[in-house]
């Protein structure tokens, strides 16, 4: 029988590194549901003790989410587990991940330890994590720069201790596939437990060949669970890609002969999703869930190819999820067919006050688009979260002109606790108008990174969906918003990405 | 001595076979000159049998081009190869090359020619070829699936007759790298004369995984050139990334010893040009030439590893030519200080006229954007250019207005044939308020599939750059606009499509 390959799904930690890619619990609750609905088998939901926030994600998750394990990261020391093991206390299988530096740079530099030290504290951890459940894995950070005699001691003692997952990463996506994938073989080989842990390999992409680093670590180096984020998304040029890793695996089962629990169905909307929540925008040629993955030229059907075009494609767009949008919802859809239509997408909203808040926000979006998509509604939800908050910067109205010749100008109103303000601002185009007048009263002083509008769904009529990306004091956010009008969706996206830089958020990034 | 490793880049011809990528004349002039400056060995300048355009293309790039190979793809016959090199004469060093269909399907199917009538063909093809030039590459195409020994007759054939590079195309992307290079390996040692010709590589990236592939061609397939294109732009998931190939080389120079002629400074100057010429938006997470490659986390920065933080980063920001926007124009710069920075960047107009009116929109811009950048001016060439065909539809002016709880509305003016039109309309959003207006007039019924905003710099006051990408009668284009207010790129780059979509553009795609 062919053997399983375990897909650990680390978009809510690795993924949310990225810098910008912070998720709101509620967000990441969402993201949880549909990896959920994806059949990952292991949902990295965050590190407990890096922040609050990481923790009360965590622990909704755990709380939520029926079919995958729920796994916390932390670092090999007893509070970070407990508060690990708090965190996912609701999870029907919950895993404790654990890592320490293992290469002689970062034990000197970073940790100051001696390798005893840190030996010591490995299998402290491991055996500490394993009070509150059998499913520890462990990873030695830096492991790729690690002296391979130290390594071998470090990893035979945990297995020992009981860790039953063992994570070999490629950090800094140094690797190539073959030399990634013997040095994986070599260390299985050489630690006369190995057989007792399943390999884990984790890749990132800065040389453009995660997924073949990834797959190398399991035909060669023996690993059968990878590590990947939906999209991609991670620290510099990302992690290995889950979709990419899933297909390759579907379509070539002639060479990898593994089976996949993954419901390859529900990749294209995993993807949206988390381009949605995170403002990463997926590029047009991005293997299967770019808007050109399975686009051909017009020019293939005009020399015959058309009858035997199945033979051109290896994969069919619908495998993957793509289907056409489909008109959902319109003007005249009750509250209850709106109510049906979040279930189905997996958007529970915590009280009827905001189900009646985001139906509120419906039918003020028919009355303006004809016809409502699954994108519009995930997009509204999203909105309707951030409004919810209290403290934060909300939207309310805006008026904007602009003629050739004239110096474009805009009003806008905004709330801030409740209390509304008035500011008015000109500039060089609309947007730079909303954001002249709202620095006017607001003066955080950010600098804009990078600006960009993707519509949701096809169509003039489509909604605009603004990301922009602030840095203040060296702090990175972004900010999105959603709107038919783009002048609109970018206000409402440029007072998202305030809220941000307000929120605290001081968080540890481990280099995994 | 290390190996020599031929870069060959087919931005030019495959990457233009994207749905909505394809480039004016100018337009691929303009990037040829920057695969130049990247020093790429061979520029696949375009199929010069395809279409007239392909063909004047091919000849301006001829006469322009001094250093790098010029080269044209052609079917194997007598007219394609004569059409070829009549394009390329006035280059200083050409190339042609041929393919013909070797797989039992594409013979049978496409070619209806017996496996006899094919080598035939492909032997007279490559003689035919090298009266004009002594340098003929020949690719199998759909190579990966015909027949081991018929696909080793006819390349032992081609190499007897005096073709110098074979070209193993793995078309629908569909390999893995040990298999590829495999396959590749298996074909060099059947092949009598094959050591004869330089063996190459040509990937697709649907699985993820052309960058493993094309450097396992190389490792273990023993090839000695990479067809690749700027951004992985191509059809589908795309081809090969160049960027990703030279990085990964350079950087794993221990593993790969290889010799790159590449100056790796103009990569991400040469991802920007493409991307803007073509619509093309590269993700933030794409590995060397996205946004966020060179990006960390501010966590990374707290935990005391600033300090070491070199050993993080395997490249460098600045080798592969990312630098801060420079400030290079401003309102007070002169017509020479315009002119001097237009040839630095490569940009050479026709005529003074091109020049005059190019500085004009100049002196425009610098009144609405204190600070030109060098993205302006490459912006600001592309608006020209466009501005100079006459049959076209062209911008003039717009007025437009939207506020919270009225309908968006807006007002354009626009020429075509020189005759000036005004329209009006209504939308759910300033864009979709322009569309009609625009719509109103010239009633195109296209369809929008897609639509995106970049900013094409940092900053509030940047310009917009806008891409619609309109689908009609199975033909889909991409229309680029910027401005700093993005109603007015958006009005500008659906104008663009227009253009785009009534010129006239039957030309084939071969599947390599």
């Amino acid at each position: 029988m062919a053997d399983k390959l375990i897909i650990f799904d680390t978009t809510l930690r690795d993924g949310e590194q990225s810098p910008g890619a912070s998720m709101t619990k509620d967000e990441k609750i969402r993201i949880a549901k549909q990896l959920e609905r994806l059949k990952v088998d292991v949902i990295e939901a965050g590190f407990a003790a890096a922040s609050p926030g990481d923790f009360e994600s965590i622990k909704a998750i755990s709380a939520t989410i029926k079919d995958s394990i729920i796994c916390s990261l932390s670092r090999a020391n007893d509070r970070d587990i407990a508060r690990a093991a708090e965190a996912l206390q609701a999870a029907q299988r919950k895993r404790i991940h654990t890592f320490i530096a293992t290469s002689p740079l970062h034990m000197e530099k970073k940790l100051r330890m001696s390798p005893d030290q840190v030996l010591e504290q490995a299998i402290q951890a491991v055996r500490y994590a394993r009070n509150f459940t059998d499913d520890v894995e462990f990873s030695p950070e830096d492991g790729s720069r690690s002296e391979m005699d130290f390594l071998c001691r470090v990893i035979e003692a945990v297995i020992k201790e009981g860790a039953t997952t063992i994570n070999f990463a490629d950090t800094v996506g140094y690797g190539v596939p073959e030399l990634y994938g013997t040095m994986l073989k070599n260390l299985r080989e050489r630690i006369p437990n190995s057989d007792k842990a399943i390999w884990s390999v984790h890749c990132h992409n800065d040389l453009g060949m995660a997924v073949a680093n990834s797959l190398a670590g399991v035909m060669i180096g023996g690993a059968r669970q990878i590590e990947c984020t939906i999209n991609g998304l991670g620290e510099r040029a990302g992690n290995t890609a889950l979709e990419e890793i899933v297909m390759a695996v579907r379509t070539r089962k002639d060479y990898f002969n593994l089976e996949l629990g993954i419901d390859a169905t529900q990749i294209v909307p995993a993807s949206k999703l988390v381009s949605q929540i995170t403002g990463f925008a997926v590029q047009p040629n991005k293997a299967v869930v770019g808007a050109n993955a399975f686009a051909h030229a017009s020019g293939i059907h005009q020399d015959g190819i058309l009858k035997a075009r199945d033979t051109y494609e290896i994969m069919r767009a619908e495998d993957v999820g793509w289907s056409a949008n489909k008109i959902v919802l319109g003007k005249l859809s009750g509250r209850n067919a709106f109510k049906q239509r979040l279930d189905e997408l997996g958007i529970t909203l915590e009280s009827e006050a905001d189900v009646n808040g985001a139906f509120a926000r419906f039918k003020e979006l028919a009355d303006r688009k004809s016809e409502i998509f699954d994108e519009d509604i995930l997009a509204l939800v999203s909105d309707e979260e951030q409004a919810n908050d209290n403290e934060a910067y909300h939207f309310v109205s805006l008026a904007q002109h602009s003629e050739t010749g004239e110096m474009p100008a805009a009003k806008v109103v905004f709330s801030n606790q409740g209390k509304e303000i008035s500011c008015e601002g000109i500039g060089n185009g609309p947007v730079d108008a909303i954001v002249n007048a709202i620095e006017s009263k607001v003066a955080s002083g950010a600098e804009l990174l990078l600006f960009s509008v993707n519509a949701i769904t096809t169509g003039t009529q489509s909604q605009g969906e603004v990301t922009m990306r602030l840095s203040k004091s060296g702090r990175i956010v972004n900010g999105v918003g959603a709107d038919p009008d783009i002048v609109v969706a970018s206000a409402k996206a440029y007072l998202s990405a305030l809220n941000k830089l307000e929120s605290k958020s001081e968080k540890l990034n481990p280099q995994i």
